[in-house]
C-alpha cells in the first residue's frame, strides 16, 4: 500500500464524510445493511398507540415540539415514536426555520419508552431494531440546520434523558431533573444517549450520571455543563414562554444565515480539525456574497 | 475512485473500529509491524527487578492495585513493568469486576520509572521498545470495562502522572500532587499521559501542565477537571476506605451492566459519533432483554 | 472486503495522518485538487495595500507578531493578508524558537478584514480562494511548535476574533472584547474560526458565541474557557511585558524540548488517540537520550 494512495484514500474519505453532513443530513445512520429492518419495526410499533408527537412551527422561525402522553408521563408509545419520525422530516423540510423548542405536555418532559411496547418487544431482534430506528431520528434531529432546546420540566427520565441530549441546549425549570435511570433497569443507553451525553459532559462526567443514575437538579446540571440555564417559570405557559425568549437571542436574523451557523458548529462537533475546516469552508460560501452580506456591506458603507 | 466506494470503505473501517473496542479490548497498539520487539524489550526489563506490583479482588467487585516500590517512591522498576502487564491481563479477565483502584504504597503514589532502568536502556531502540510497551499495557488498562480510579497519595510523578491519566477518576488526599515533570528531564511525555492528559483537561490546559511542568495539588485539580474529589484522610487505611466509598457509588448493580455502562462511555470518548452509536447500539444489545433487565420490568409491573 | 484489509487500511490512514502531523505541518490544507487557485488569490490580494505584519524575533526565543494597520483597527488589507503567511513561513523555520505572541498596534487586536478588499471580492471564486488562502495560512500557525498567544487589547472582531482562535491561548486587557460578529454581516466564519473555537469552548458554548454575535470580555472569556488570563495593563507597553511574562512560565528550558512538547499536544488535540499515542511515541524518541535528557540524569544523580 503505497502513501500516495493511502492519503489520496484519506482526502477522499473526508471529503464523503463531509458531503454526508452537507447534503445527506436527512441519510440514516442504519440501513438494510446494518440488518435494520425499517418496515418491521414500523409495523411493530404501530400496534403500541397512544398519544402524539404535536409540531406548531411559529411565523418567528421556532418550532415548539410537544410530547403528549401525559397520563404516562409522556412517555414514547409506538405510535409516538413514528409521530416523531415524521415531525424531524417535517423540520428538515422547514425553509424559514432557526430554532426548536422540545417539551412536554402536563408540565413533566418524558419517561422514555411505554413499558408495554416495551415488553411486548424484550426479544433481541425487535430490540435492535427499535434501538436503530430511535438513533435514525434522533441522530437526524441533532443535525436539524436548527438551534434546539430541551425545556425540561418535571422529569427527564431514561430514553426521556437521552432524547435531550440531541438537542442543542437544555433549560431546566425550578424542581426538575434529568435522569439517566438506565443501570436500575437493568440496561444502559440505546438511542444514542451516551455516545452523545459524553459529547456534552465528557467522558468523566457521563461516567458518573450513567454507572451512578442519580437524578441532576438545575444547579448540579448547571455546574456539569448540561444544562445552560435554571428557568424561573414552573408552569408550563410561563416556562415555555421564557425558552422562546432565550433561544430568540439566538435566532434572530435571516434563516439562511442562522442554519449555516448551526451548520459550522455540527461540522466542529462532529469532524476531525481538517474536515470541519473544509465543510465551514462550503458553508462560507453559501453566505458569501448572498443577499444578507450584501445588505450588511451596504449598510456598513452608509455608516461611514 | 468512486464515491460510492469510498463511502463503502468507510463503514467498513468504522466497522473495524468498532469490533475493536467491543471485541478486541486486549489487541495491542502496537505488534511487530511498528518495528515493536516485544519479547526484546521484556528480556531487558527482567534485568531491572524490584519492587512488586499487587492486584487484590475483593468480593464487591472491586479490585485494589498497589505500587508496591516504597523505597524508590514507587518507581517502576523493569520486573515491575512486567507485573502491571500481568494484572491487567487478570482484570481482562475478571468477569465479576466492575471497579479498579489504583495506589501507592507508603502514602505515596509514583515517581515514574526507576532511574537505574532508565540508564540502562537510554539508547534509542530501547527507550522506543520500553515506550511502546508502557502504552500497550496502559491502553489496555484504560479500556478495562471495569470504572477504575487513581488514589493519589504523596506525588504522582513523571510516569506516576501519566499511569493517573489511564484511569477514569483521580482521587486526591490532602497535600497530594500530580505534576508532569518531563520537561525538567529534557522529555515529554512516551506512556500516552499527553495524548490522554488532553482528553481529561482539553488541549490548553494540558499544554500548561506540560510546558509549565508545576506541580497541581488537589484544589487546582478539582478546578481543572484532572481530579473529582479532594478526600480527607492522610493516611493509607482512611484514604483507601474513602476510595472504595466513593467508587461504590458507581458500581452498586450486576457486574454486567457495570462493564457495559463503562464501555459505551469508552465508545463516546474514543470514536467518532456514529461508529459510537453503532458501538452502543450493540453494546445495549447485550443487556437488553437480559436478566437484570427482566428482573427490573417484573418489579416495576409489581408496583403499579 | 476482508477485515484484514480493511485494518491494515486503518493502519495506513492513521499512519498517514500522523506523518503529516509530524513531518509535513506546512503542507497545505488546500491544494489544486480543491479548487483552489493560490496564484490567482495571491494577485489579487497584492492589489489591496495598505498596513504591514511585523515579526521580531527576541533572543528568548519568543516571537512578536504585530498587525499593524491602526487606521483601520488593524483589519487585514490584502497584502497584509500575503505578508502573514511570509511570518508564518519565518516561524516553522525558527530552530530556536519556542513562544509567540501576536498582538495589534495601536491598543487595539483586529477588526477582520478590509471592507475594500473584501467588496472587491465579493463574488465566490475570489471569496472561496480567500477563504482557502486564509485557512492555509491560520492551519499552519494553528500547528506551529510554539506556544501561542493572542493579547487582545481593544477588539478582535469577525476575521479578528477568528485569528485568535487560531493560538494556544488568550489574554485579555480590560475593556477589550472578542466579538464573532459574523451572523450581523450575514455571514458565519470562513477562516477556520468556528472549527477551533467549538474545540476551545465546546459546541454548546461556541453556538451561542456565533448566533448571538455578542461581545465577550474579559470576565465572560475566562468564565467560558475562551481566554487564561485577564492581564491588569491597558498600555501596549505594559501589556505585552504581562503576556512575555505569563508566557515565560512555559517556554523556560531549550527549544527542542519546549517544540516537542506542542507538537505531543497537536497530535492530542487533531488526531482519534490511537493516533494520538503513536505520534507522542514519536515525538518521544526524539527527546529521549538526548542532550537534555542526559544532562538531566547526570544532574539527578550528582543530587543522590
Amino acid at each position: 500500500f503505497f502513501p500516495e494512495m493511502a492519503a489520496s484514500l484519506w482526502k477522499n474519505l473526508l471529503q464523503t464524510t463531509k458531503e454526508r453532513i452537507l447534503q445527506q443530513r436527512r441519510a440514516s445512520l442504519y440501513i438494510d445493511a446494518h440488518g435494520y429492518e425499517e418496515e418491521l419495526i414500523k409495523k411493530k410499533l404501530q400496534q403500541f398507540a397512544g398519544g402524539s408527537i404535536n409540531l406548531s412551527k411559529e411565523d418567528s422561525g421556532i418550532g415548539i415540539l410537544t410530547l403528549n402522553n401525559p397520563k404516562l408521563m409522556n412517555a414514547f408509545t409506538g405510535t409516538m415514536m413514528l409521530e416523531l419520525q415524521e415531525r424531524v422530516t417535517e423540520l428538515e423540510n422547514w425553509k424559514d426555520g432557526k430554532g426548536l423548542i422540545i417539551h412536554g405536555a402536563g408540565n413533566t418532559f418524558c419517561s422514555g419508552s411505554d413499558l408495554n411496547a416495551v415488553k411486548a418487544i424484550s426479544n433481541s431482534q425487535d430490540g435492535m431494531n427499535m434501538c436503530m430506528f430511535m438513533q435514525n431520528t434522533l441522530t437526524r434531529l441533532m443535525r436539524l440546520p436548527l438551534i434546539s432546546v430541551a425545556l425540561v420540566q418535571g422529569k427527564a427520565v431514561g430514553g426521556g434523558a437521552e432524547l435531550t441530549t440531541a438537542c442543542d441546549f437544555r433549560l431546566m425549570t425550578p424542581g426538575s431533573e434529568i435522569r439517566f435511570v438506565h443501570k436500575h433497569m437493568g440496561l444502559v443507553p440505546g438511542w444514542g444517549g451516551a455516545a452523545r451525553l459524553v459529547r456534552i459532559v465528557g467522558s468523566g462526567a457521563a461516567l458518573r450520571l450513567l454507572s451512578g443514575a442519580a437524578g441532576v437538579d438545575p444547579a448540579r446540571a448547571l455546574h456539569l455543563g448540561l444544562s445552560e440555564e435554571m428557568l424561573s417559570s414552573s408552569d408550563e405557559t410561563g416556562a415555555l414562554e421564557e425558552a422562546r425568549a432565550w433561544l430568540s437571542q439566538y435566532t434572530e436574523g435571516p434563516a439562511n444565515v442562522i442554519q449555516a451557523v448551526k451548520k459550522v458548529v455540527t461540522a466542529g462537533r462532529e469532524l476531525p480539525v481538517e474536515a470541519a475546516l473544509r465543510t465551514e469552508k462550503d458553508v462560507f460560501g453559501t453566505v458569501w456574497g448572498g443577499p444578507a452580506n450584501l445588505q450588511a456591506l451596504v449598510r456598513r458603507q452608509r455608516h461611514k
